[in-house]
């Protein structure tokens, strides 16, 4: 695990090229994130990812995404919006090999702290999906926790988002939830990402992983069945369009692997929204604002409910 | 465990005295809720209780209480709604035997399925919290998962709220997040109180738990700090002047007995609110609809956020 806190000359030099310089569809949901170069405290050279401008608490939360900037409008205007709750019937399933899987071992990429998130780096590392014959190449992978995508309404410890991108630009996820195990079983695929784990604690850093087990994933995803919808991203600016795979069956998750993902990431889950098609629940809720009535002498009286 | 899903004539005497009689502060966060007798399919007489009219999903989760109900208007108005995020020395930390948390071993009570939340009736059990020589009775304890709170911005897997009520009405919450155990080691009084569960799974049912190791648990929190502050109900009609008291440490949970919580229960944590005082975080939102702008054509043209 290399976690550029030390300055090494091959490395120096690629660092000093990465100002500015990420490649397309590098960071969190395909928006184009910058790596640039730091001195620490120690000063010495480090390698640093920007850490995303929104969060999951109060102003910055969820429900004020659309606060933030008006590109995030479809936050709290769009119909089609996600995650959403997968009830038996909802949406449509599909076998996981209909979705051509494709993902080989890793032997080395990055694995950064985007404050918002955890991410694995994929673009160029050949995973793919391919879907009616149209190919989507994965361009990274990160972590929600809990599962934002909710399965007859119960959640999940930790959803996997896999971002996929066709040359056309449009956008597939293949999301996968987390259910711990009682016997201390786990993903190998997970835990292996997130060896380096300890070494990114502070959101902007970035270190090594190496060893990535991805062909097992695939061959296990490819064997699962997966929900489908059109929905959006997860996050700003909530461009809607995207279409989502989420495995219908939880994968298993040790609790330290668990705990260390919660302990770096907090709380990083998008509440659920309405069903495809239906009214934006922010959108509903303020078009309740003006309907607002005077408590009644009854209603004053009874501040807990009618207790 | 006796499931009151068969007729025994003591019983069954009981039941129909119970139709619409339950004690004050029997139910979720004190609102008064009745407990009623149907006949079941199999044709026996079953005990139930009303369930919750709010939820945790689109139209009737947390965006949308004040638009279930006027007299909901501090779910949306509020300025020191709860649950908020505890980061080091945001509120005030008190020694856990100031609280003079008083907790008998409870030989039988009622768990009941309330489709919002799970929770164990203590009315009349003598359990008490005394601050500054006001006593305040233990009326009910019920879970949240994942947690309401968060502390420096970390969730946990479960909140346990044991709400206190005093003569003059007031309320205090005692509120104990739990960390998931990699060696399986949990804390007894929640697997006791848990143990009914599987006879409760749909909305409305209750059963009888035994046997609830109480006392052990109020040695636990005396020996705790607490994080202290005036919040809100985290449930409609979110009445605000509610005093928190929350363990600084959280306490140990075994993955079997979250995982069967879980499952029951499903997502029922409120999204955490804007710092005490601070704007209402959905009345911010609403404000900036107003201020809506149409995209600009460099927006249309990069719909995923600059990429």
């Amino acid at each position: 695990m290399v976690s550029f806190t030390y300055l090494r000359p091959a490395i120096a030099a690629s660092l000093l090229l990465d100002i500015s310089s990420a490649s397309c569809a590098h960071g969190t949901h395909l928006a184009r994130r910058s790596t640039y170069s730091t001195l620490n405290a120690r000063n010495e050279l480090e390698k640093r990812v920007d850490v995303s401008t929104f969060g999951y608490h109060g102003l910055t939360g969820p429900t004020n995404w659309d606060a933030l900037d008006p590109a995030n409008s479809a936050c709290s205007a769009g119909r089609t919006q996600s995650p959403i709750d997968l009830t038996g019937g909802s949406v449509k399933t599909i076998a996981g090999n209909t979705l051509n899987i494709t993902m080989s071992d890793v032997a080395t990429t990055e694995l950064e702290n985007l404050g918002s998130t955890v991410e694995v780096i994929m673009a160029g590392k050949g995973a793919s999906i391919t879907i009616d014959g149209k190919t989507f190449n994965m361009a990274q992978y990160h972590f929600h926790t809990p599962s934002e995508h909710t399965i007859d309404g119960e959640y999940f410890p930790l959803e996997m988002h896999m971002v996929h991108q066709a040359a056309d630009s449009s956008i597939s996820v293949l999301a996968v939830p987390f259910q711990l195990s009682t016997d201390g079983s786990t993903t190998e695929t997970v835990t292996a990402s997130m060896a380096g784990l300890a070494e990114i604690t502070t959101p902007g850093t970035l270190t090594e992983v190496t060893a990535l087990p991805l062909s097992k994933l695939a061959t296990a995803l490819s064997a699962q069945t997966f929900s489908t919808y059109s929905g959006s991203l997860t996050t700003p600016p909530c461009t809607e369009g995207i279409t989502f795979y989420v495995a219908t069956k939880p994968m298993a998750m040790d609790v330290a692997t668990y705990n260390s993902i919660k302990a770096v990431v907090g709380f990083n889950s998008r509440f659920v929204q309405n069903a495809p098609g239906g009214v934006n629940v922010l959108a509903s809720s303020r078009s309740m604002k003006s309907k607002k009535t005077k408590k009644t002498k009854a209603e004053v009286a009874k501040p807990y409910g009618g207790q």
